[in-house]
């Protein structure tokens, strides 16, 4: 290729510095071997490739929602509509909500660009639903709707960082969606650090320390990002740590990008989720107070309709000229996929009681989200069952991320191979099993610890055969590396 | 807002930099205009906005291709697959298909994200149909499956610009998708002007004309952005200028951006349209010899899909290293959507003959671009016969652009009005007609020329309507400004 003009020195430095691990190294060893064993099958110890590298339910086993699909179906192909057949193969309800949704779209046109923020009566529907689910009123042109959550994210990044003088603080473990946007976009990483042992508590004092410390090297911290519930951590924040969020956001000036695309994924009794605009109205903050956008996705909660690729931003508290520059970088991609669109919609706005479609619809509602909370604690146990290996609850999301202790022997090793010990670990650990787990330092961690990330989501008949790989795989790895 | 931190001065003014005309200033006003006519019908001299502002096919009421719609249904809910109902439903090759496509998604999670790069079966389909269209081979692993093209030439840009020394040469007039892209990304568009007086011929003295002026001032010019069908133009090259343009690209270490997304429109029998790969090769250039990035989406053509937000870019000739950039750029969204993908590979592998929808589907092709080349002319024509009025042939793509000569006292209404003469034009047409026209200083034009850019979407039946009322407010505006 020396005749092509492009070398790794005369591209974009940023996007050399940008990493996004969840689809980085091991994955691309992953495919490899996938590839191999397909060549060559019994060229590994394992049959199959399980990808635990990223909170993708649906290629690892999960159904789609009934009701969701068929409206899809009718609203791609609404000629259908009107045809006997029809009743036969789809739920009255799904024929209705097709024909509602129709009607809200101009000139029932399912083919055509959308508003650059979204279908209107799509907007209209959502904002009903963030009232249901807030009790505070929403309003439906504060509505982004969005291919996924990342364009969203990746938006408000672009509208915030000029230059590496920008900073965003981001937890640490993070998603690293964060990570990969502020430095395509060239700004800071702020970073502060969630106390694993608390479980992954978000101390204020923590946010303060840091904010000073960034202050003093010259940088301008421009947001903060809080993922409710955490990922990788699994951690449900508390309303009222919830609330001294809000505050010390609005004490210091900074925007609140609020990442709840997991919503609707809590696991435990004694943890809810509260949106940070329902506590920020319930402490009495309105629009004019405090600049918050919340991001979600329909690729996440129980349907896990990660291929659809639908999502939208509330942006609430930013002045009318500051909106017109999102509305303009909005713009610009035209807008988001109508089906995704849609989806978007139906997430916000179920079957309910009545409906032909709710009882089937709560069931398999009910049989995902419950079948979740069981396998998270089944690996909660087996992982903290692991010699050296200590795991926090996940309240929420989708996701554990155990802390290995690591011998030495295996750090010298992975040092050898140079690679992080976490990196070096779950390589391993997918050379023996064919079982990909992404490492912590991919989401960060505190210097000298290592962990890596292990979604809930591999069905649960597979469940037992994961743990009983993993502690096999596990008991060999520190047996070889035992100091 | 005083209390809230965002402000003009505070963000990235690459994005106040950044404009986007086909949803600007004049698709505001129209929207403002609509729900006043919704609040109070009979409040302007017209009962609907006619929206010419983008190419938006079904927006104006152009019905979906019937095959691609049932292939889409059946994939979003392959549980009615196997349901004897659905065999009334559905065309017998459209549920053929959709189980083609089902065994090419693995675990048939079409649900699930796909690979960074779309599906892998999706990107063999469009590959062969590379192949057949351009009778050279075509790598699926050159293939990056996007949410229409905007965001691949998004990515492009991304990879190609690190600072405002870095420059891009994009036509004048050019799609604005380009000049907004290089402003987000704080590059230098570099204009080339194309000739309006040989129909917007590409003129190579032109090109290297603009590239040595932008040497001169210091600007690293990367790449070559060539439009094809031109939009706004409509132009389609000649071949032999495209293998000079090809040649040009070489010679000069530029990267070769080609926007070919209305491959399928073209109008006149004595142009076809060639890819730049096709090119090429056909001139012996190999993968290592030449950089091209060549963009297609399911938004244009026959099909007119804007609203499924599916295309793709086929890159070629970029070393493993540069590829492995693009791969990470492409991996930090996870991927396009899977309903886009499915499209993609839709429009590239049509129903052959034999297949049950052949006949149909051949119909409704044909009837969409044998009437969307009638009303070219007949708009080209009326255009043609209007005072000051020239218009060059719509040899492609789905605008046209004529130029207006306006009389002074219109340019000083416009100056007294604060806007650019054709804007003031197209201002004053939205009043008095309803129909939504996008300025020619949005897309660019040689100084103290004025164009505006009129799509040939609008369904046949209500050209004469268009025809009869543009000209009627021309002959207005003329009598009422006339020197």
């Amino acid at each position: 290729y020396s005749s092509t003009p492009l070398t790794l020195q005369s591209i974009n430095p940023k996007v050399l510095k940008c990493e996004y691990a969840v689809r980085g190294e091991i994955v691309s060893l992953a495919q490899k071997i996938q590839e191999e064993l397909q060549a060559k099958p019994g060229s590994h110890p394992f049959d199959e490739i399980i990808y635990c590298n990223i909170g993708n339910p649906q290629s690892l086993g999960q159904q789609p929602i009934t009701f969701f699909r068929e409206v899809l179906a009718l609203c791609d192909h609404p000629s259908i509509l009107d045809k006997s057949e029809t009743q036969g193969l789809f739920s009255a309800d799904s024929i209705e909500r097709a024909f509602q949704i129709l009607d809200q779209i101009p000139g029932r046109a399912t083919g055509a660009y959308s508003h650059s923020q979204g279908i209107k009566g799509l907007r209209d529907t959502i904002a009903s639903g963030i009232e249901a689910r807030d009790g505070f009123p929403a309003n439906p042109n504060d509505i982004f709707l969005t291919d996924g959550a990342s364009p969203a994210v990746h938006m408000m990044m672009q509208l915030l960082i000029s230059s590496e003088n920008d900073g965003i603080l981001c937890p640490i473990p993070q998603y690293p969606l964060y990570s990969a946007s502020i430095a395509l976009h060239g700004g800071t990483l702020v970073p502060y650090y969630l106390d694993e042992a608390t479980g992954w508590g978000l101390e204020i004092s923590e946010l303060k320390k840091q904010l000073e410390t960034a202050k003093s090297k010259g940088t301008k911290v421009r947001a903060l990002v809080v993922i409710n519930p955490g990922n990788p951590t699994g951690q449900v924040l508390a309303e009222a740590n919830q609330k001294e969020i809000v505050d010390f956001c609005k004490k210091e000036g900074l925007v609140l990008l609020a990442d709840e695309v997991y919503q609707e994924n809590v696991y435990v009794p004694d943890k809810q989720f509260h949106s940070f605009k329902k506590v920020a109205r319930s402490m009495g903050y309105g629009e004019k107070d405090i600049s918050l956008a919340s991001f979600q996705s329909v690729s996440k909660g129980f349907y896990g309709e990660c291929g659809k690729r639908g999502g939208y931003m509330e942006v609430t508290g930013f002045s009318p000229e500051i909106r017109e520059q999102i509305y303009k970088v909005a713009s610009v991609n035209l807008c988001s996929n109508i089906s995704g669109q849609i989806l978007a919609s139906l997430v916000m706005s179920p079957p309910k009681v009545g409906d032909e479609s709710y009882e089937s619809f709560s069931a398999e509602k009910d049989a995902i989200l419950s079948s979740l909370a069981r396998r998270a604690k089944t690996l909660e146990d087996a992982l903290n069952s692991l010699e050296g290996v200590t795991c926090n609850k996940a309240e929420g999301a989708m996701y554990l991320f155990p802390r290995i202790c690591l011998p030495e022997k295996a750090i010298k090793a992975a040092e050898a191979a140079k690679t992080a010990p976490d990196a070096f670990y779950a390589r391993c650990l997918l050379n023996a099993t064919g079982v990909v787990v992404v490492p912590g330092s991919g989401f960060g961690q505190v210097p000298g610890t290592w962990h890596f990330r292990c979604p809930i989501l591999p069905q649960e008949d597979k469940i037992p055969f994961i743990v009983f790989r993993l502690t096999e795989f596990h008991k060999g790895f520190m047996d070889q590396y035992r100091d």
